[in-house]
């Protein structure tokens, strides 16, 4: 590859990095009234990203490139399909959108403080009309959601979407109202306190055990928990303490964890290129998914780890059994938030905004008319009677940001998570036994090895076909709830 | 002034606020692996703003500027000056001195490991004469040093400055002999231990005393103690905690706080503009200087704040009286290395430093020589002995990083503070009154008005003389010296 193009690919790897500084730092040391300072230093890298990456001097390095290896034809297809997005965009679109997107955030904020859908709706339509005319500008085949999909999902199209989601809302319903009819242990844990410092202190431990080098990434407290991988090297998590509420940083930690060993298993040699990055938000979200709910939520793992969380909580946990907190952990309940949601009825919800979005963008839902399908679709989904927006279609911040296509990306990572636990389990016969150790290295060396290292050489469909033998379905899936419920 | 200049100064600012946010990330939070990746980042950062300084466009537009306002005139003078220093330069020679600072660097740490300069010396050599080239690059009237000077004192010269700092240090002698002459108070705070978390909280009520606000700034710890502003709402502090050295950080403190005063009191009106910042380093150590000497020594300071102090080592303190403490607070002392030193010796150890490069850049002194001569002076101005290097000319990380024409910065500091000082005690005639009931408010007021909120509006040495009636001169700080010892 001409050193020029190199040297430009690690150029764009380092401002992403540096974005990754700023917005990790925006949301945990950041001083208050920096707000604003710090909204112009992102808005002057991002500009200067989007500036260097459609150069037309990028373009032209392209051209006169004959790839020589799979990884240079790798890093030119990843390259040539972020840049043709940046490129086909006009500029004045992407300021529109990104003032957009400033003024629906507000409008959603106030919208909540007033609990009036109102209040968001024309912000949101602006918003909606912005995003449909992006996709329009970006080329789709009448299908204008698959352009905007493309962004979270490269390769992942409605037409192969839709049916997987669909059967997979079909056969949670009779599992759901299975585990429903089963008696209900009462919540061993409900009312107790479970000092902040304390759960800290076991997540500080699950995150080596995992194999997360603390030497080569951290863990800090905010608001929203997130990861955010600066480089293979340098991978910041979050997590939040509730003293009334130790699974939000336990799982929080567990799945950002898994987020955070895809960042670090990025191969060396990819440093600085395009190609130490995840194919696709889905495939992301499979790691995090992967050890939150399949490894987090198991009966080998919390056979170790339990004992290690009673050091930590002796008189809370003084009279809980094993059989207690795992029918704690694993509670499943109709509710109507999102992110309060179990692993099984939480694919509902997703459900239930892929179609809602999938209509704004497609033209056949009014943005007028959404909170009444939101209502109406909760209502036939999860059989839940929606009283007020903050439960309903004023939970989510993702509209607000403009962001449409991303919801569907948390089931595939639901689904990709689970086929790929399936064949991690075939390949390693002792896994059950190790997790019940506490060994959860070979975990993380089989995933690094199958899926971490190999970077976004494959899209993601792709990738757990070549690891699994099996792409998007929704079987390992159904598979694991059955057999944990 | 035109758009697409403001527009660019305002992009600068951003970079520059993001790579102090990347040192100050790197220097507090970053993991130790990201070593590689950090320094890739920085360098991109670092690249991307010299591009976008020295840019030819920047050039056409400033000379199609017809400044209509002081404030506009003060803008491009400050820009030009920045501008033309990056112009003059060849980005060969710019290249050569960062790969030479990183070799020096490793010699400098590799002589320390073994105490011996003349692993340094080659690499030392070859940065002299890059930075005596760059110098001629420049640009000078004959002194070489005087180049290299501007770009950490603008308009400061070797001929105004040496006289200056030769009179000092005639001054300085008679002083220190008169203070070892006098009998010496033993040391109340030796070998007693001060719990790092109490000295922490008690670093914390000194900030916002000082008139710190922490909602635009903040504190945290770090192996050397350092400031840096991202923005003026946005000001990262610093400090150290040593069990047996409480004085570390609360010294620290007063220092970096004292420029970190500097950094929020800029104008919100210079927002992203080259106007937000000190016209040199050395009137931005007055602030540090001032805060951490000439208040933070001072009787009617510790009148209020002692009690508040053994409120947080109440055992520690329980038979130390206020003029114990303030003994131990301004002990003098000859000694090797300059971090460790007095005020009062402190700027002897400048002045050597000073004399020395001076003679490497004008090229009186050879690097060969400069262990024997460092030795010589130290044993003419402070008439101690080097025995190690390590206390010798290793000791300053200065020359390694090819720092030359910053070191005196230090002594200006001192000099130029303790001239504002004495206006600002004529200025407020309650001031000492108000110190000793703990009221800062009052004084950083005054300097908030008098230079932060200047800004870079006029030169060191023309900001110091239209707040006090004088330029640089050491009478009052003399004078502060007499008074206290």
């Amino acid at each position: 590859m001409n050193d020029a193009l190199k040297t430009r690919l690690a150029e764009l790897r380092d401002l992403q990095g540096l974005l990754n500084l700023a917005t990790w730092d925006q949301e945990t040391y950041m001083p208050r009234k920096a707000e604003a300072a710090r909204a112009a230093q992102l808005s002057t890298l991002q500009g200067l990203y989007h500036e260097r990456l459609t150069d037309p001097r990028v373009g032209e390095w392209m051209e006169r490139e004959a790839p020589s290896s799979p990884d240079e034809i790798a890093t030119l297809r990843v390259l040539r399909r972020e840049r043709d997005r940046a490129v086909k965009v006009p500029s004045r679109l992407v300021k529109a959108i990104a003032e957009g997107q400033a003024l629906a955030l507000g409008a959603w904020r106030q919208a909540r403080e007033q609990r009036a859908f109102s209040v968001f709706q024309p912000k949101l339509e602006a918003l909606v009309a912005l995003r449909r005319e992006q996709a329009d500008a970006l080329g789709h085949d009448g299908e204008r959601y698959d352009a905007l999909l493309e962004g979270y999902e490269p390769g992942m199209r409605v037409a192969r979407l839709t049916p997987v989601l669909r059967s997979l809302a079909q056969k949670l319903e009779p599992l759901i109202a299975g585990i429903e009819a089963r008696p209900r242990r009462p919540d061993a844990l409900a009312g107790k306190r479970f000092p902040v410092d304390a759960q800290w202190a076991f997540t500080m431990e699950l995150l080596p055990a995992m194999g997360f080098d603390l030497e080569a990434g951290r863990q800090d407290r905010s608001i929203h928990p997130f990861s955010n991988g600066l480089a293979a090297t340098d991978v910041r998590l979050t997590t939040r303490l509730f003293e009334e509420q130790p699974f939000s940083a336990i799982f929080g930690t567990l799945h950002e964890g898994g987020h955070g060993l895809y960042e670090q298993g990025f191969s060396p040699d990819d440093f600085r290129t395009p190609l130490a990055q995840a194919p696709s938000f889905g495939l992301h979200e499979s790691q995090s998914r992967l050890w939150e709910n399949l490894v987090g939520r198991s009966r080998p793992f919390w056979t170790c780890f339990f004992p290690k969380l009673a050091a930590h909580f002796p008189t809370q946990l003084a009279d809980v059994s094993l059989d207690d907190f795992l029918a704690s952990v694993n509670r499943v309940q109709r509710s109507f938030v999102r992110v309060e949601a179990d692993e099984v009825t939480y694919n509902l919800h997703i459900a239930l905004r892929y179609e809602l979005e999938l209509g704004l963008v497609r033209g056949t839902l009014e943005v007028r008319d959404v909170e009444a399908a939101w209502n109406q679709k909760t209502k036939a989904l999860l059989g839940l009677e929606v009283t007020s927006p903050l439960e309903g279609v004023l939970q989510d911040i993702h509209w607000a940001w403009g962001e449409f296509g991303y919801f569907p990306t948390y089931t595939l990572g639901n689904l990709y998570g689970a086929t790929l636990f399936a064949a991690a389990r075939r390949a390693l016969p002792s896994l059950e036994a190790e997790l019940s150790r506490g060994q959860l290295l070979g975990l993380r060396d089989w995933l690094r090895e199958n899926v971490h290292r190999r970077g976004a050489r494959l899209d993601a469909e792709d990738l757990v076909r070549a690891v699994t033998g099996h792409g998007l379905r929704d079987d390992d899936f159904i598979e694991s709830l059955k057999a944990r419920y």
